[in-house]
């Protein structure tokens, strides 16, 4: 009986739908813990905040990791009293296979990669893992979901527009390796040499490190640059009318 | 009663609220002394223009300090006329502690720095505050004040949108901090350097300072400018409602 | 009688209005004459192309100047004929204080000076005139006035938008003269001239000749970068939404 | 009867539209010939990776060559069984007349180049024609020919957005020669030399190649820029709107 009231209390501080609104106080240190393992990890590549503090970040790496390791075996311990995970017959096995849970375990690894040491590449690749932390965020946050299943309801016209975006990126850069190949062979040297342009081109970023500059070029960068307005309208269509969806089904149950 | 009369007449000068159309007298002056001092305080920082007129411009800006500060104290003494204040008890401390009397007040204090003199430090901070005189305009604009509270209803989103521009942000560096920190470690040495490209390519703003040079780090690069496009559309699209929000409520309200 | 019969003939060659639908001959060929004397004064302007050819420009210049001083006197002829003036006591009067008469009459302008000949400055302003013949195209055009209402009924939240515009450049290009004038006078060196790189930020064109290169000055230029998306924001759907009220009006009356 | 049969099988696997769902197997793998045939003609650009492969490069082509002829003499056979062929007097010159065999017979040319050998300038215009084979798929997807009919149901709208783009890059180039022909006679030394500047700026790409350097410059380019949010918001406007048209169509066909 102790045990199984004490389960309950541990499930209304781990699932955040266990409640009907807000966070309770396990999942507010949580969240902030992600931010501050994010932000070590963030700081830890500056050389003049770091240099001379190696035992300090690598300290704080696993308190980090055992703190996330507490979390996970918390919720697997609570896992059956989810009425997702209830129904199945191996319970704690549907939650282990669960994507939160997966990206729970996952955000548990750098640390331990920490402590076996290694080698310089592994390190980077942990240091990029140790960032995509912030996807255990996702599990709190009811409008993150909302825009993911809005956005994946037009899947298939963001799939149009992205086509639609690398046809015009191929044709721009044909039509522009064919007009500045002989000019510019180090930057328009071959079709694909000559995407880098394109993007930078269609996406209107315009950095300056490539640019046409034979007047057949310099009109055909033209006509792609008009046509980067089509490119870009056709997303920014889309996902406004997707923000729009979640607006309005929120202000609905918000009941605002 | 004469005194009463004239608090009146002064309320009715001072007092945007206390008219159903247009701007009184004061008003429009009170306007026009804002973009003067404003103007006067952009001017005086190009040396082509302030060097050997040092003290024109002091002198300006005491007389600006002083109208300011004649229209707050007449906004004191007739506070008790206002709806909002007359309901309190001490009508002069609600209406002190209300944010366009703070914000007038605020703009005196430039004045008042001029007055003393004082470090170079302490001038540049003040010379900022000059500038920010304009808030002063937006007790004058109902349009203003719709626009504040279209986006302000929006809040939710806009942090949505704000927390993903800044998710991405960090996804962006870290990859290219893990491409590039070795060709160019001036530029990608760390991810706190690299945020400074990823804002510059994340904006479409692309000043040309920075940007990959390996073709690991322009493929990444790539798919973070194709990003963008989602990250710029998000906001555009809430921004773009609640525009139109302010356009329906004010043709309803206007009639038009 | 046969003159009036002439007045009606020419009325219905030179009067769009004067048509249900098309245009008569006469329009087509002015409009050709709009586009060939455009298309001589942007050429004229590349030496590659002109040297040695000048009297032939000249010569076409004038010859354009004829014709467009033959329609304009044609149009004052059979201005009593006219719905909008015919009501007036002196149409032909009317007609010549109307836009479009006077940039018909302004149109013309460029030809005479070519006859006078003069003084470079004035030759640059003509040809400068030369190209604004464009704007006798407005006349033809009912798309164009559509637009041109659409945008003028949304006056007010175009002024809103850019009143937020040039707030936003006058924050930004102050807070970038803070962090950057000393480290870079001469481009950030009094606000006035911060202005440049805050028109360039804001529209995220980022030529890429002023950037900030001090860590505060980066700081501030993110943010600004950030806000440019909203500055964008308000235009873009105030401008959408006026073209989307264009369409519809003419779907409807176009029957489609 | 045996002949007739095999002619509607092959019809059934080379019409997308003799089936009301999916592909069949020889539609998938004609488009992964479409997708392997550009792929080869991009990489055969790239000196790293031809070299030395020149004749697997010309195999490949020859092949697909093969293979596209194969299809459209399939689908040549088979066309008067296809709905919009049978009604005609001669179904397969009908066919040979339709825009898809047009494109399909087109996409076989540079393989009878490639056996014919030929000369360089020749060989880079075939390149660009096995580009080109990317349209070829267009008669597989639904949505390209939905969103290829919602814009075309906009050309007028879409005609007038180019012209008012058109128009302000005139002006504005006008603007800027006026003002740095004399500063930088190489880049703005004529109205059409400034075109590119006009471009760069309009579509907010900025490399950073051309960029005002005087004072008078600098302030039309900043009004140019301003203008150049309008200019990108209304064929925006216009293809976000014509986007959404074709969602809620298919929206409403497929029932979802």
């Amino acid at each position: 009986m102790g045990v199984e009231s004490l389960k309950q209390a541990v499930f209304r501080q781990v699932d955040p739908a266990a409640r009907t609104e807000g966070l309770s106080l396990t999942n507010r240190i949580v969240i902030l813990l992600i931010f501050l393992s994010v932000g070590a990890a963030v700081l830890e590549t500056e050389q003049s905040v770091s240099a001379g503090r190696e035992a300090l970040f690598r300290g704080l790496e696993i308190l980090f990791g055992l703190l996330f390791l507490a979390e996970y075996l918390a919720r697997l311990w609570v896992a059956p009293l989810s009425p997702e995970c209830a129904a199945s017959r191996y319970p704690r096995l549907k939650f282990m296979t669960s994507p939160s849970a997966i990206i729970d375990l996952l955000a548990i690894l750098p640390a331990l990669f920490t402590l076996a040491g290694g080698a310089t590449l592994a390190l980077r690749f942990v240091r990029f893992f140790r960032i995509l932390r912030l996807a255990k965020l996702g599990r709190f946050s009811r409008a993150w979901r909302d825009l993911g299943e809005a956005l994946s309801s037009r899947r298939e016209e963001l799939i149009l527009a992205f086509s639609l975006a690398m046809f015009t990126l191929l044709i721009a850069s044909t039509l522009l390796y064919w007009a500045e190949s002989d000019a510019q062979p180090d930057k328009f040297g071959s079709i694909p040499r000559t995407f880098w342009w394109g993007i930078v081109t269609l996406t209107t970023v315009g950095y300056g490190d490539v640019y046409p500059i034979t007047p057949l070029g310099k009109f055909f960068s033209a006509i792609v640059s008009l046509a980067a307005i089509g490119v870009i309208a056709l997303p920014t269509g889309i996902v406004a009318g997707a923000m729009s969806d979640v607006m309005q089904r929120r202000r609905k149950s918000g009941g605002e």
